[in-house]
This record gives C-alpha cells, sequence and structure tokens, in this order.
C-alpha cells in the first residue's frame, strides 16, 4: 500500500563503508583490522584485575548475553579472551566519572582497558556488540578493531514517570538494562505527581494514602534495589519530588501542606502546596533528609515546573502571609526555590529544577542545574549562567516531537536523532552537561513502555554519546536498526526501523515485567550496603 | 510537565451513566438489572448443548480467563452457572455468518442464548467483561443485565502483513487472541510482498527463495493451524496474494514470472508481474489451486494495489504483447484482472482487490469486493456498485492517521473510532460490508504489534460493532481504557489510555510471542481436518 523504504536502504548500503562498524552509540575513534575469528562460546572468556563487587555484576550479566544463540554450529571457530584491565576499583559513581575506555580486539587474544569499572562497562557493551551472530553459518564472528572511546556529554539521561501510573520494580530494572545497554548514565526517576504518591515514607507515612493502592509503592528497599540495579550499568538515579506545583498528592494524606483554591480543583495538576506554612519546610526538610539516605547521588531534583500560581492567589493563607510580606506570586514562588535551595544545600547537595521558576521571573541562585523542557529556554537559561540539560526535544510521549512529520510514526527517531543540545546555542554551550528523554506516562504503564521508547531512544543515545558530527540518519539507520534487532535478542520490545529479519532464540523471555537477569539476594543487599 | 486528562476524565464521569455497561464493543440493548452478586470462581460453572469441537475449545479458554487473579478472598461469593443454549452446532464460517446472541445474567443463573456457536463465543466475551475484579475487595462481581447483541457490519477486520516481516505461527496466534478479544471477525493476511515471499508451496517450492531465511517460512500445517485457531474465535482468514505489483518476490525463484525493467528496480515495489506470458497465468491458477486447499474461505484477495505500469512498458515482452493487443498499460491491468477474476471464479471463490484498478479506470465485473484504502476512491466504488470494504481510515503504522493531532500520540485512538463507513456516503451505503484495519509492516514484528496496535485497535472494533450512534469518544474512553487493562491481564500488550491503576497477575506471561492457551495437538487436527 505504498513504500519507498528500500531506495533509502539502497542509498545507506552505497556510503555505509564510512562506518564500518555497527556499533551504537558510535565510538569517538574507530580503527579497523582486516582480520576477523569465528568465537567458540564455550572457549570464551572474560578475565579481569577488578575486585569489585558492582563490576562482577555487570560482567556477569553480560557473559549471560554475548551468545543469544548458544554455542551456534561451532564451525570453524576458536577460542577467544578478553582481558579487561581496570585502574581503579572505586565505585563511587557521579556526574563526570570516568567512563573512556580502549577495546583493542586482535583475534584470539582482546583486551580492554579504562581507568574506572563503569569505563569498562560501557566497553563490555561495545564488544557484545561486535561479537556478532550470521543467520546463515550460525556462528558468532569477531572482527579486528582498535577503538578508543568516551562520551561527549556526561549527563545522558532518561526520565521515568512513576506517577501517572506505578512501575512495579521488576519493570524499573527491565527499563534499566535497556538504558544501560544504550550507554544511557542518569536514570532520572519523577517519582511522585498530582496522580499519586508512590513513595512510602517512614517520617510521614500517610504519604502513602495517594498511592494508586496497597501494591502500588515503593519501600526503602525497593528504590535502594533500583539504585544498586543501576550501578550495576553504571547509571546514577537521580530522584525529582516535584514541588510546589503538580502537588495535589501530598495533600491527600496531610491536608495542611497543600493550598485550598476550589475553584482550581477541577484540574488536579492545578493544585499547589502552601508555601506560606512553616510547617510545609519542615515537613519537607524531614522528608528529603529521609530521601537522602536512599539516594546518594550529588543532584536533588525538587520539580518546580507549572506552578499555578492562581492557586495560591484564592487560598485564605497564602493570600494573607502574601499580602505580609508583600509578595506577588512570582515572589512567593522565588522565596521558595530559595528556602529549597538552603535545604538542598544543607544535604550536600546540588538541587536540579525545570527551567519554569526561570521563565517566570524568579531570582535563582545559579548553582542549580536547569533541565529545560520548553525550547526558547535554553538561550536565556545559559546567558543567566545557569548549567543545564536539555529535554525539550526528547519527549517520547507527543505525536509530532519536534514540528517535523513523517508517514510512519516510528520515523520520529529521526527527530530525537537530529535534535542535537548545540542547535541554536551561540553562548556558553560549555554549560550544557547532556540531556534527558522523557516518558510522561498519562498513556503508558509496564506494558507499552518499551515499544514506546524503542527504537526511538537510540537515537537520542547516540546524540548525546557520539561526537556532534555523526549525525547523518541514513548511516545511522542500519547500525540502529541491527542494534534494536539485537536489543530484542536480550528480551526488550524493541522494533524494527526498516525491513528485515530479525529472528529470536526461541527459549527468550521477551515481557517487560523482568530484568535481564535477577540479582541474587545476597549480593543485592551487599550493593545496598556499599552506596 | 503539562496535562489536562484529569479535566476530561471528570467530564466523562460526569456523563457516564448513560453507558451504564463496560463492555467493548459496546451491545446494541443492554436493559441494567438493580441487583449483582460476588462469584465464586470455584464454584463458577459453564454448561451448554453444543457438541462443537470448535466452540469447546473456545469455552475452553475462556474458562482460564474469567478469573485472572485466581479465587481472590472469595468474600461473600456465590455459587454462579451459566447455561449456553446453541440453537445449531453448524460450524461453517462465512461472511455474514449468525453472530447475535442474548445474555441474561440474573445472580446465581444465567442463560446465554444464540443461533450458531458464533454467537455464543461473542456472548462469553461480553461475559467476561461483565465478570469484573474489584482491586480493593479482591471478588469478582457480576451485575444483573439483559444484553441483546448482534454486529452493525458482517466485515470487521484487520490486515496483517507477514511480508515486510515474518510473524512466527505463535506470534499470529497471539494477535488473533486479541481480534477474538475484541470481536473482530476476519483476519486479511497480506502474505506476500515485494519484499519476502513466506508462504511454501509445493507446487512451486522456489517461490520461498525470497522468504527471509530458513526459518521464516509457513508450511500448510502453519496456515491451516492459523485457520483453525481463528475459527475457534469465529474468525476468518482471507490470503491475499497481492499481485501484478509488488512482486519482486516472485520472481526470486522463477525470474520469467515478473516483467524485466532495469530503471525501476531501485524501488522493489516497482517490479510488477510479466502478464503477456501465458505461463504466468497457467502459474498463478495452478499456485492459487494449491492455496484453496489451506484456506477455505469464500473470498480471496488478489491485491492489485500501486502496479507501476511504467515497469511494464519498459519490458520488451510485454511492449510487444501490448503493441500486438493493441493495450495500453490500463488495458493489459485490466485484461490481467480479467483473467484472474475467470480463475478465482473457476475456484467457486470471491475475488477481493484494492481499489486500485478501479481508479486506473480499469473496467472490472461488480462481482469483486473492493477495499478502499484511499479516501477519495469510496463513493466512486459504490457507484460504480460494488460492495465494497473500507480501510483508509484506520493506517495504525501512520504517524498522522486521519490528518488530525492531538499531544499523545496514543490518542490517535479517537480518529479510528471517529472515523464511520458512513462518512460522507450517500449512495449505497448498504453495500458498504465493514472495514478493516491495516498494520503494514516495514517497521513492526511480533516485537511491538501489541503496542503499535492495541488500544488504539478497540476504537475501531466499536466502530464496526456498535451502532452508528454508539460514538461518543468521553463515553468511549473509560470503557476502552478498562478493556485495555482487561487485555493485558490477558497477556496482550495493551497500555493505557489516561491515569490509572492496572495491576497485572504475578504469573502473568505477558509476551507477545504466545497464544493465551495452547491448543493440544490432537484437537488442533481433528480442527484442521473438520474444515
Amino acid at each position: 500500500m505504498k513504500y519507498l523504504l528500500l531506495a533509502l536502504c539502497v542509498a545507506v548500503v552505497a556510503v555505509v563503508a564510512q562506518q564500518p562498524l555497527s556499533v551504537v552509540p558510535y565510538p569517538q575513534t574507530v580503527q579497523m583490522g582486516s582480520g576477523s575469528v569465528t568465537v567458540c562460546p564455550s572457549k570464551f572468556s572474560v578475565t579481569t584485575n577488578s575486585q569489585s563487587t558492582v563490576f562482577a555484576v555487570a560482567l556477569k550479566r553480560y557473559q549471560s548475553l554475548f551468545f543469544p544463540f548458544g554455542n551456534g554450529s561451532q564451525s570453524g571457530c576458536v577460542g577467544v579472551t578478553v582481558s579487561i584491565t581496570v585502574s581503579s576499583d572505586d565505585e563511587n559513581l557521579f556526574l563526570g566519572v570516568d567512563e573512556s575506555y580502549t577495546l583493542l580486539t586482535n583475534g584470539q587474544t582482546n583486551t580492554i582497558t579504562s581507568n574506572t569499572i563503569y569505563g569498562a562497562m560501557r566497553a563490555i557493551e561495545t564488544l557484545k556488540q561486535i561479537i556478532q551472530y550470521n543467520l546463515n553459518s550460525q556462528t558468532y564472528g569477531l572482527v579486528q578493531v582498535k577503538i578508543y572511546d568516551e562520551p561527549r556529554f556526561p549527563w545522558r539521561g532518561f526520565m521515568v514517570d512513576t506517577a501517572r501510573h506505578f512501575l512495579p520494580k521488576n519493570a524499573i530494572f527491565h527499563i534499566i538494562d535497556a538504558l544501560g545497554y544504550n550507554k544511557f548514565n542518569t536514570l532520572h526517576l519523577h517519582l511522585v505527581d498530582a496522580q499519586s504518591f508512590p513513595v512510602e515514607s517512614n517520617t510521614y507515612p500517610n504519604l502513602t494514602n495517594a498511592a494508586f493502592g496497597p501494591g502500588a509503592t515503593f519501600s526503602h528497599q525497593d528504590l535502594q534495589e533500583i539504585v544498586a540495579y543501576a550501578q550495576t550499568y553504571g547509571i546514577r538515579v537521580v530522584p525529582e519530588f516535584d514541588i510546589p506545583g503538580h502537588s495535589a498528592s501530598w495533600g491527600v494524606g496531610y491536608p495542611d501542606l497543600v493550598a485550598n483554591c476550589p475553584a482550581y480543583a477541577a484540574n488536579i495538576n492545578n493544585i499547589a502546596l502552601d508555601v506560606s506554612n512553616p510547617n510545609t519546610y519542615t515537613f519537607l526538610q524531614n522528608f528529603f533528609n529521609e530521601m537522602a539516605t536512599i539516594f546518594p547521588d550529588q543532584y536533588f531534583h525538587t520539580g518546580g515546573d507549572e506552578v499555578v500560581t492562581g492557586c495560591w492567589a484564592q487560598d485564605p493563607n497564602m493570600q494573607s502571609w502574601m499580602n505580609k510580606m508583600h509578595f506577588s506570586t512570582i515572589d512567593a514562588l522565588t522565596y521558595f526555590e530559595h528556602q529549597l535551595s538552603n535545604m538542598v544545600t544543607a544535604m550536600n547537595k546540588t538541587k536540579m529544577i525545570w527551567n519554569d521558576p526561570f521563565d517566570y521571573g524568579c531570582t535563582l541562585s545559579t548553582d542549580q542545574l536547569v533541565q529545560v523542557w520548553l525550547t526558547g529556554s535554553l538561550p536565556n537559561v545559559l546567558n543567566a549562567g545557569f548549567k543545564a540539560i536539555v529535554s525539550f526535544a526528547w519527549y517520547f510521549d507527543k505525536q509530532i516531537p519536534d514540528g517535523n512529520t513523517h508517514y510512519e510514526w516510528q520515523d520520529t527517531w529521526q527527530d530525537f536523532y537530529n535534535a542535537d543540545p548545540y542547535n541554536g546555542i551561540t553562548n556558553n554551550s560549555e554549560n550544557i552537561l547532556g540531556g534527558e528523554g522523557t516518558m510522561f506516562a498519562e498513556q503508558i504503564s509496564h506494558v507499552n513502555w518499551d515499544v514506546r521508547v524503542w527504537p526511538r531512544a537510540i537515537g537520542l543515545a547516540e546524540r548525546l554519546w557520539s561526537e556532534q558530527s555523526v549525525n547523518s540518519v541514513p548511516l545511522a539507520l542500519p547500525r540502529i536498526g541491527a542494534f534494536s534487532c539485537d536489543m530484542s535478542r536480550r528480551g526488550i520490545l524493541s522494533g524494527p526501523l526498516f525491513t528485515d529479519y530479525c529472528p529470536l532464540p526461541e527459549d527468550l523471555t521477551l515481557s517487560p515485567l523482568k530484568p535481564v537477569m535477577e540479582i541474587p539476594k545476597d549480593i543485592m543487599q551487599k550493593l545496598i550496603n556499599r552506596q
């Protein structure tokens, strides 16, 4: 019923020699050799000098992934070793941690060297991608290549919304698997919102009165496991507690926390915290201190988006307080954000917010990180001296993410790929730390998360890791298509971008409800205890 | 980061009393009683006077579906019986088969009556939907209601493309499960296309030289099992062999079949059959006769879309033949379609084609059924006296299916819902037999089929089954959302349409690779032998 895809594929084949390696995200430097070997899965071994438990989990996981079709035909195969040398076993994971690596494949003897275990994790993923299964010969080939690689941006994130639909822990593990394969290094958890409050608190147990149900909450243990699981992929977890807007759920168990504005109540997203009440600040400080014991990351996201200040203007307490303080609603928000900044600083953390308070004209200290979701804001945020991460180009829920339209919905991957964080930026681009895709979840649960995000987010992964000059859609297409197939063979529901053939292993568990490898309980506890 | 969905939900709640029953597609007549019972799963029994093997399989399947969370709390529950009385055990499945039923729930004793086993199947699906699990009480409730139901259109189809990506048999079973839950009754298999030929032929074994690989073919047994599996949902299977365009794959094993037009070869979709060669007709007749032994349905789809006549004009054999016959390329297509009509008639079947040959101006006999994929063609096709089915409004691969745009991609379900086959039709609307959604598969495999189609196709299912007046998006939204959750609890990857909570059973297999219930081999063979 229509279709010119083949013409595109032909064009791709004609120029693909410029990117000889089918790896995503494309590495910084690739020197191809001319040789290759056929790998015997039964004679494949990876050794390392690392004593890290975190790295041991990562390595064990990949050992279950290298050979999706088992031993294959073994025709003409040889024993292959990979020796991984890590300079430091420091497991500390932070923004800017060294993720560089060198991977040298040279036949039977191959080496990976890196400064950190996280660099070594990136190298193993690259190694996984270059051990390629040949459907016809049923063998695994390994080409000769020297790769030096490091990321372009230190913040390569994805935002997962657990408030519009509850995502069980195992589903989040599954999501982390896929993010890890794509060398994402930041999981932003949009944990609570107007619609639900799934985070259990010991200090304020009634907060989960706003959970969707008894099974729809995260215990401390659950969240610690998510942080630990993510660490085994070198992924930091940044929690977001979005205030003072989008805060109706806080008021379900603690009604005094939120402003009273009946005229705005028809839309639950309108309800804001009552920031006139000193108890609100005590509450937040206590709650944040509790959350800080769970989330070790330096960054702590307090939202700040879409505050409906009209709600404040209607609340009697807020009104009299603002009158007393000679505050406009924007002054009130400025005051609130300033108090929040003090709280987060007192926790020795760095505050992170959406661009909205800046856009409203609040005076904000520039030591906070601004996540920009409105296209026009980025130059202003940068000019004002803030560090920033970009999200506006990568809204995975939208029908038309970037103003461009395509015949097929899935081709919106190209928009995600084409959106460079530096596009249109003339000043202070060095203050762009990276970017984040967002999957707001009004129409998303763990049932459809994968297919709505993959393979489209592969384009984003490459945009944030690879050099700016790696930006050709025709060149990326065959690599991203091949990687999407590879991901599906690891259990991720990532579909095709063009007509091809991607048979799956017969014993594959293709379910969005399961991690690719369960971490045994004792190891998991060990990981949690080290944080 | 935006969102006004709740405002919409509130509006829905305000008027939802007009549709008191959460059933999709909405039945023709619903008389609610005031009572309800709590069902004990362990004391629930369904009896029937039917001796049909086909129906027995359907019934057994539903008995595994009624209680997704097992026995639940059993608090206050009672024994419940459902007695199904079928007037005839005739298993013959054909366009227009009686699908009507009456379902009377009245507490502990409930009845279903229908003229055919297929009506009874529709009734059981409705029964499944009205036995509703209450998350808080962990019990299954059954309301008192009298339903009389029958479909608006006899042709309620979905087109599955097995040529752009190969779909394994089990994945097609899984797709049929979901279609059956939605009371679709026609599975249109777009079996072959330019890109691949997955159908094995005894007569012409080289056709599968154009399969994607050795594992990517359908044996006769596979196809017979698909037909049998579909029959246990009352779903007819209509095969499509799309000729004379989109036919490059026929030429891989049998090069003489296709025209030689090098200037057009850059796009594989340009290649057409050589219709000047008498051997082509012999080949097609033999092949179709073989296929007719597999597909018992009255309808046989021969495609006919997007013939690139320029390819013919370049082929020397075609040129000399057209000169000899004083044929334009359109005359050549007319001739070919006429020969095809004779072939299909000789098989005692009814030919079905896409609207293209009609649009090109070919003179065609009106005894063929026209599937309309181009918006403007429908009135002309009807005015010319053809029977038709509508597809143009339901292209599930498109980013913007119907010209309307939404913030969220998934809201395109509304376009599918709003597209009534009678829209803009003033004459001969009685010749519209129904419609078909299409999922062309350039970017679709079994990995992402479910999420790309569901829950959006629920809107189409209701459009084709329910009365034309059942057309309110706000009224449909909560029902379709609830049914999507129900579908996911049966293993279909159908996500949410709004913020809600749909916990899944812990032991659920949520995989697009598996049917909800395997039919034992001996029963399957019995089903095949009856066709």
